[in-house]
């Protein structure tokens, strides 16, 4: 549809500088895994932040970050923004679909002045696939864009905070089975999570959904396809549940959220085909009822808060990665 | 109504911990005038703060303060904005009722997300009666609540600026005689401010209204109730004008705003009527020629202006003591 | 129309205290040229900080700057909001047009109310003519005012930014043939504009326009006035093109965008009748094919985005001077 902005295949070198270093964020895609491991290595060292005196580490003092949403996402932008505000940067929220700042002006003009202001970072949140690395590709030099989510293509950050949570709760992926369950076809956050899981070598990663909602390409991106929970669900360490995207439900594509729930919503029973110690992570905000039952939500396997308060030290990670920071320059 | 939300009657340990350190401050009710006490303490170490090079006191460095106002008022927040700034804490502004965040999210869901990112204070603006209760209840244990109005309920920290206001000029509350005026039954206000001043053993507290706008029970709260200005402003030593909101007019509660101001409004003539020594006080924004005339507003006996200096004081004095900081380990 | 708040003619003594130290910043018109000179002086030092590892010089530190923006304008907010941010004061952002906090309350309560509050500078974007000024002569002594444009009189900071960036293009005014070309009518950056340059002396101040743009007093001010581009851009050292009001267009002062463009747009052929070594400046955002071509405004000669660097440096600069602080208490 918007064909302009489809990102094509993205060099990782548009990503890394040299030596590997994180210059922009902008989709798991190509990312070897020693960037996934340091990301969540250094996030590591920020989750344990908050239990002291002070949550700060100063690492982007004197840095402008940018919110750049042209979709709205209060929760996603409130998160970056915490980032942002906790590494000691200056933040400036744009909110520029309602902005008359780019009346007539193009996307391009548009960060043009945004970078003429000496911004150092643009964290992009789009409607449309491509977006960030669009913006990645014509901005300045000194400018590092991080993707907050664009179109169905990719949400890294998102992946990333889902990794690390496997991560602390299961340590390697060698092992793992993992299932990712729901509207597959339209989640960003699915495709970045099965790039994370097949770069992290993940032993068995699932997908489940119905067949309308399983995008094509899935199995050469190295994921399983199940199209029910019954066979899909068995064995496995961790259960990743979708937001179901209400507005998708007007189309053909699903009878009803009630209908989905029967057949798709993930219950205490089902959870019984698990592995007893399985893990059960929802990127937020949950539809009780729709995609997850309130007992599995609220119920001891659930991960779904620790992976919000994970949310934070991974963006501070890979904010602070990728303007080139280290921990030894910082202290509360 | 929303009789979910209703308050019940709360204990006073809810709001405090041990050795009466304020943990939430939710109401006045049930306060120990101890804790009101040291709040104006507090405050007043404060309010020579901007007459120093610097107004800052960071005794919340490093602390998030989530400002979330289900409610809109643009003065409120900015007030606890500026607080928290000069505190030195790290604001977040959620703008909850228009925020995409909470889309099909309850109340208690957006609360636990907004925790796990590490939170420490809300400050809570709703239109239920009990909003900000229900949610110190359900809030993880790090957490403190500071109610910024709450429907019909409480707005404790308008009631302490304006005891803090009355202490400033008038000294000790046994000998004072304090009317509030106005609309009583819509006044989350008047209900904060007559617990405030009988627990300060304020010598009589008066309550001046039509029938129609007096709430039961006001007699029982220690309030003697006065259906004309001609008696009850009769040697008030702190005349307290009420805000009248004008959405409430259009029932059959009051005839016209001119109707009122004849009947109720706070002119020079009636101001004859008290202590030759009095005070007049608005939580503002004031109605000019609707509560009271500009001549009196504007007037030598109105401390309408240092209640509001007086209003970031005291939220710095409650958030700080709320965050167990103490001014030794504060300084510019 | 406005007739309460159209600007008479401002005493130098408003905006200058003793010494000639910056007070206020209203207009330009009626400031001696020493102070122009000191703001780009100013800003000369600015403009070298984004180099550093740090931009910040916290001058500001402890001081709370509030944008008061009655008419919206996202992109001037944020070049004040990161302009303060950089010198370390704590910001306020008021969208004072849809904050419910001025329901029935006059502009002069709001600013009373404001400054109770212990703000240090208001930052005031007004659709009406003379609202700074306005606030400045009615404001505590402590406030400072600072105008981001008011209806069609004046856009200070605008001008000095546009006068810093001839300066570090140019050097001296003195020699300089200068051009602004396009809606003067409207404009309340050529009014500004004007009155910079012809305080700086410099060589020739040229308009441009149809004479439907063209306001009357115009030759008073000190500019020649030209009504085709073939005549009016001959030798200029500096083009100057205002951005096109596009809902002005809906009246019957100009027929159409093609039409404009046709008559007064910047083309590079155009661009040759300037001299060899002009610079093309905009104040943006700019409407490409309608007041400039985007080959002009890409194109070697144009200083557009120097424009917009420069416009965070004369705000910090004018910001510091108002403060009465010293680059000597700075650093990072």
């Amino acid at each position: 549809m918007h064909s302009h902005l489809q990102p094509g295949p993205l060099p990782a070198s548009m990503q890394l500088a040299s030596g590997n270093a994180l210059k922009h964020f902008l989709t798991i895609e190509g990312l070897p895994s020693t960037v996934l491991k340091a990301i969540m290595a250094r996030a590591e060292q920020f989750v344990t932040l908050p239990a002291k005196q002070q949550k700060k580490a100063p690492l982007l003092r004197g840095k402008t970050v940018m919110n750049l949403f042209f979709e709205n996402s209060t929760r996603t932008r409130v998160t970056f923004e915490i980032a942002a505000q906790r590494l000691g940067a200056d933040v400036i929220n744009l909110d520029i679909r309602t902005s008359s700042a780019t009346k007539g002006e193009s996307l391009l003009d548009t960060v043009r002045n945004l970078e003429a202001m000496n911004a150092d970072m643009f964290v992009v949140r789009h409607e449309h696939a491509g977006a960030a690395q669009f913006i990645a590709r014509y901005a300045a030099p000194h400018i590092s864009v991080l993707n907050a989510g664009d179109g169905r293509h990719a949400h890294p950050t998102q992946a990333m905070l889902d990794m690390f949570t496997i991560w602390q709760n299961k340590g390697d992926f060698e092992h793992l089975r993992v299932g990712i369950v729901g509207d597959v076809l339209h989640s960003r956050v699915a495709r970045s999570q099965i790039h994370a899981l097949t770069t992290l070598r993940t032993g068995e990663v699932r997908v489940i959904a119905p067949k309308t909602l399983i995008p094509t390409g899935l199995e050469g991106m190295g994921a399983k396809v199940f199209h029910t929970m019954e066979e899909g669900l068995r064995d496995l360490d961790v259960v990743i549940m979708l937001r179901l995207q209400r507005e998708r439900m007007q189309g053909a594509l699903l009878p009803s959220e009630r209908e989905f729930f029967k057949l798709y919503g993930l219950t205490e029973q089902r959870l019984q085909l698990t592995h007893p110690d399985s893990i059960v992570m929802h990127p937020g905000p949950i539809n009780r009822g729709v995609e997850i039952s309130s007992e599995v939500a609220d119920g001891e396997r659930s991960v779904i808060l620790e992976q919000v308060t994970n949310g934070i030290a991974v963006r501070m990670a890979v904010m602070s990665m990728i303007m080139g920071s280290t921990m030894a320059g910082g202290g509360a």
